[in-house]
């Protein structure tokens, strides 16, 4: 095979979750494919490389600092929603309720991988709960959005006994039975959370 | 989302197999990761564009013109593999024991989406069968390692009706159990084939 395409396989093949076969079978794709498409690839790739910076404010990918979440006045910046990569800040958006900003962690605790809070972005969190001449934050409440992962609940904990003393609000995103799901099906660790997690009717 | 990131994820989502959910996760991956590695990927894909063509004469991509594989002496030219697409040749030299050289047709008969035998490379192939001054052919065999499936066996077809009447021996590659393969989960239309298509030990 010639060199080129062996390198391309090689690129592609360093993506999470495309082995070497999946990576072969996009190279021969973009080969085949128009050259437009390899390029149009190529050149959205650079801009992204580019383009692309963190938010001063909330730390998500943006090429406007800050981003136009944060610099938009309709949504309330009282409400942060903290959540671990710029994704679920895309999963949330989606799901079209949340009307207030955001802050992207960066990553969750994890000691065995050597993730500590000094890596992930809760400085700039804590800075943004900034304090009036009264000593109340201007932020009402801290919605914790982290993945209901073992590393998701320990992150979760963490902000909660560092924002908590400061006198904010701290919430975590709901965990149980998900919508549409059957009981039966369900496993017990859900079940018991769900049963713990009861709201009244 | 900010528009770099869209235009890359729009232009992963159109690689095969890569839906919108998988194309965001890798575009997040890009941004997340070292720019070199999107650097690197974006070079490899325009590197592909430039250097990238077909073999004059055996149609499989390559840098040098004719390829490595067909301006190999050590392989036998008298010898044709023929198959539908460049993955195939990789397949097949992988595999070890084939010492011949290729044809790639690029693609293969499918009257329903519209591809006759003018799309496929045909005409270079019986180009390649060029004959002597005693009407005998250089090109011993033409072996149709093309898939398994309704068109790869159509194609078979066409292919051995054409090439027959020039006096080339055509050959077929094997369909049956695949090694390793237990009886009981086989299929019913492969245990066929392997009976009809079995050797003498």
């Amino acid at each position: 095979m010639s060199n080129p395409i062996d390198r391309l396989v090689q690129c592609l093949s360093r993506l999470p979750g495309i082995g070497e076969k999946t990576a072969t079978r996009l190279a021969f794709h973009l080969v085949r494919a128009s050259d437009e498409e390899a390029r149009d690839l190529a050149s959205a790739l650079i801009e992204v490389t580019e383009e692309i910076r963190l938010c001063s404010v909330c730390a998500n990918l943006t090429q406007a600092d800050p981003c136009h979440t944060c610099s938009d006045v309709r949504r309330d910046s009282g409400l942060i929603c903290v959540v671990s990569s710029p994704s679920d800040v895309v999963a949330i958006d989606k799901s079209g309720d949340f009307r207030g900003t955001f802050h992207v962690l960066h990553g969750l605790l994890s000691p065995l991988d050597g993730i500590g809070p000094n890596d992930l972005r809760i400085a700039e969190l804590v800075r943004r709960l900034q304090f009036d001449s009264d000593g109340e934050s201007l932020v009402q409440e801290v919605i914790i959005a982290t993945n209901a992962s073992v590393e998701g609940e320990a992150t979760a904990m963490y902000m909660a006994r560092m924002i908590k003393p400061l006198g904010v609000k701290v919430t975590r995103i709901a965990s149980g039975i998900p919508v549409g799901g059957e009981l039966e099906y369900t496993d017990r660790a859900t079940i018991a959370r769900a049963m713990s997690g009861r709201l009244p009717l």
